[in-house]
């Protein structure tokens, strides 16, 4: 039995997306080859990274962009994880079945083979965030994948504000968990409120790394989409360790960070705050119901 | 039908603990009247006020510490509730029978009256932290508290590392969450580790209060305490917003900080970030389970 690695490194490919699907998926090839270069073994695309982030309305003509797993996108990332011997985490806008899409990605391995598949668990539905029509929610569960460097936790953008996605794929055993993402300011509300969002976003995934002792990649795009007044994509894409310490965070550019992890640091943090160990499981059975009904008054 | 007070002013009343337990419980009747002539109706005192943070050593004399529900502490914590017409979140170590003793509190109405009681369900058990060794777990499970200025999630200190916990008492109605706590540094750690500790103890109750959006609370002592080395309590209580901004915080000494929070803020939250609109109740039964085994190698 070898053992198991002790670091890995990892890359966040921020990214800005245009109009032209091809040229989304070529640029996102030149960041993975870029981010082996520079020693990343697993790199992480944006969400729907293929496309502008087309859920600012609601047109049934956007099903077009969608395509089958495997089917282009899958097709091409998985020549970039091989060309490059890397794993790389791709996120797709996927077709099922006629009427029957989801928002999901797929972890292809450094010889391009596919390790596994996730479809969007929590699907939101907010103003210009109009994911519930065009996604059906995943039916997968939540999964974790093993790479050849680390387990994998696979999540996507509104997962991440959900913590008992994160401890699923704990759980699971992941060591790390990715987020893909497509968030931002409404450009009237950024003045107000764009700093507390922000904060808000950063926060809870860097709790999530503390509840329960991973490292947290977030993978957001830039710039600003969508007809006025569209959205700005906030970009800060970043990794917290195990006790929710931010290792490295982009900028609100076109941006890839490579990161190199110690898995060590994992162990330390479980060892000297060890939450896992104290879960109250014979009392968590009201975390399947959609609400407990209120104090008596 | 009344609607429902629209904002309630809460007191986090920060502490520091001496070997006398009447002049313990005495001082924290003078922060409650202090707090209450400052326009608190809810005040919260830290985890175990009434004694010095004994846990710091396994040591059998030292379960003569504890008491009945009702007993000595509440009584008098009772009499400063009705004397001043408050609400008051009062911890105490619990003599339920011999051989059963808890980590509770009882949350006492501003006629004086029991609203609640509340064990705590999760128990660490760290270098000087030994609670294991005097802590049955709770068998109360997690409880929401109507109180007549708000609806309180009443839990301490260890379970704010839980998501679960905090989730289970928003779901229960709860509009604000109060850990009464007491949590510091080794010394010896304090220069290397202290500030991440500090900062990942604040994260993750911010974060809390952004996946629940609820007020959370958290009200620690200060001082240091206990043989050589001892423990360095670290204050640092503070009150968030349900989007995880901090609305006040206090230092590292006896304070008592008296906070107004806007309840329709709550509403405007969670309607703007719908979070518990969209949890997937059907996929979370692996949070019962200790592990779930680990990716396939």
């Amino acid at each position: 039995m070898t053992p198991a690695p002790r670091s890995v490194t990892v890359a966040l490919a921020q990214m800005a997306m245009g109009p032209d699907k091809g040229r989304n998926i070529e640029q996102a090839a030149r960041a993975v080859g870029d981010a082996a270069r520079r020693g990343a073994q697993v790199v992480c695309l944006p969400e729907l990274f293929a496309t502008p982030y087309f859920c600012q309305v609601e047109d049934p003509a956007l099903f077009e962009l969608a395509e089958t797993v495997p089917g282009p996108t899958t097709e091409a990332m998985a020549a970039a994880a091989r060309q490059h011997g890397v794993t790389v985490i791709a996120p797709v806008f996927e077709k099922r079945a006629a009427g029957i899409y989801h928002n999901s990605l797929v972890v292809l391995g450094p010889g391009g083979e596919l390790l596994g598949q996730y479809r969007k668990m929590h699907i939101p539905d907010d103003p210009l965030f109009y994911e519930k029509y065009y996604f059906a929610p995943g039916d997968l569960g939540f999964v974790t994948v093993a790479t050849p460097h680390a387990a994998v936790g696979p999540l996507i953008c509104w997962d991440q504000w959900y913590p008992e996605a994160a401890r699923l794929v704990a759980l699971q055993g992941a060591q790390i968990i990715c987020y893909p993402t497509a968030i931002g300011w409404h450009p009237k509300e950024k003045a107000e409120f764009g700093a507390a969002q922000l904060e808000a976003w950063r926060t809870i995934q860097r709790a999530h790394a503390i509840a329960n002792g991973v490292f947290v990649v977030a993978v957001n795009r830039v710039g600003h989409e969508g007809p006025a007044p569209g959205l700005d994509f906030w970009g800060h894409s970043f990794v917290a360790d195990p006790f929710g310490t931010v290792l490295a965070e982009a900028g609100e550019g076109v941006e890839t960070l490579v990161v190199p992890l110690d898995l060590a640091k994992l162990e330390d943090v479980r060892h000297n705050w060890p939450f896992l160990r104290d879960r109250r499981i014979d009392a968590y059975g009201g975390l399947t119901s959609r609400f407990l009904g209120g104090p008596k008054r």
